[in-house]
């Protein structure tokens, strides 16, 4: 089996851990049971050898052997190809992970990182720039709500759809922006219930705190 | 060969027209040469049958055979799969179409989007929000500057990582947002010139013109 590095920074302020986007590779590769190893690039000064790997000088990338991945949605749909616990063996099934995977991403994501960078910078007064991107989200979860209550994972099993989906609610969810949306709420419960996004989490954690 | 169907909206107001998102269907079913049909549906009254094939209410999705697919990267995705002329056929040129794909979606358009809303509503005073959203979209076409002064294409021949990338900085240069940019400029003005995206954008102009 080829040889899994997975690459994150060695250190990031206190308020994005535990949302560092190196959780959901190392959340999928626990599903997975993959062996992998992390290795760290400095925050604070970012080498040209990392901008090779990640062209916008971001976290996370994965080495498989002498392939080198950045954009979580790229790692996760490798890893899913790798993997039949991350994704469903039926045609179908494959490519309704696939959609979701896209959707959680061009769709929810597209949604809620900007809504969340109103709430991080607390510019959420009676601005028509806040009133948009406030309804743009509520517009999508709303959507997302039925879709939620109709069943327990995205694609059928849990998949790296729901990986993706989960922690992009997740962020959400943390400036309780579900209330409304008990699906999407209850949703996000039951998957960082699963032992495997605890792992990734403490990991993660212990990891920047190692930093300090 | 299996019967290819591209849904989208049969009628749109005149602003988005030649950027609604299944231009970046047909640009690819035009450059791989697949033999495809379009429908459409109700822009004003969106059925339960729409959202059963696009959970947002929005366009495009395409059928394959029995295959219903959302999302246009995952469409793109599963076009790059059937046709060489989307996607390159060794290991390490179709990883870097699917990263960049990727990054088209969740690094760029994640950027310009937001963006575009603030230019579309003409709400570019100086307030933090737009200052904010201005400065996100001009870090990471900084990236992407020396990426596309770099080589034609993405991924070393043409393939959907292009097309998703040209068609989000097609957006952009239309608000003349890479004016700073020259790369990024020449990069949409070269990708704009392939006589498939031209016959995609005059295919799309026609269709909603049709419905007026």
């Amino acid at each position: 089996m080829a040889d899994l590095v997975l690459t994150t920074f060695d250190w990031v302020p206190k308020p994005p851990r535990g949302y560092v986007r190196d959780l959901r590779v190392r959340w999928a590769l626990e599903e997975a049971g993959l062996p992998y190893r992390v290795q760290s690039v400095p925050f604070r000064d970012r080498h040209p050898e990392h901008f090779a790997h990640q062209p916008f000088g971001q976290v996370p990338w994965l080495t498989d052997g002498d392939i080198s991945i950045f954009e979580s949605g790229a790692i996760l749909l490798h890893l899913g190809e790798r993997s039949s616990a991350l994704m469903p063996a039926d045609p179908r099934g494959r490519n309704r992970a696939k959609e979701w995977l896209f959707a959680a991403l061009n769709s929810v994501e597209m949604a809620s990182l900007p809504w969340s960078l109103f709430m991080f910078s607390g510019d959420t007064g009676d601005t028509p720039g806040w009133k948009r991107f406030d309804a743009f989200l509520k517009a999508r979860l709303q959507h997302m709500e039925p879709v939620l209550a109709g069943g327990e994972w995205l694609a059928g099993p849990f998949s790296v759809a729901d990986i993706l989906m989960a922690d992009v609610l997740r962020l959400v969810d943390r400036f309780d922006g579900l209330a409304e949306h008990p699906a999407c709420r209850d949703y996000v419960a039951r998957a960082t219930a699963r032992p495997c996004f605890a792992k990734a989490h403490a990991d993660q954690m212990a990891h920047f705190a190692a930093g300090d």
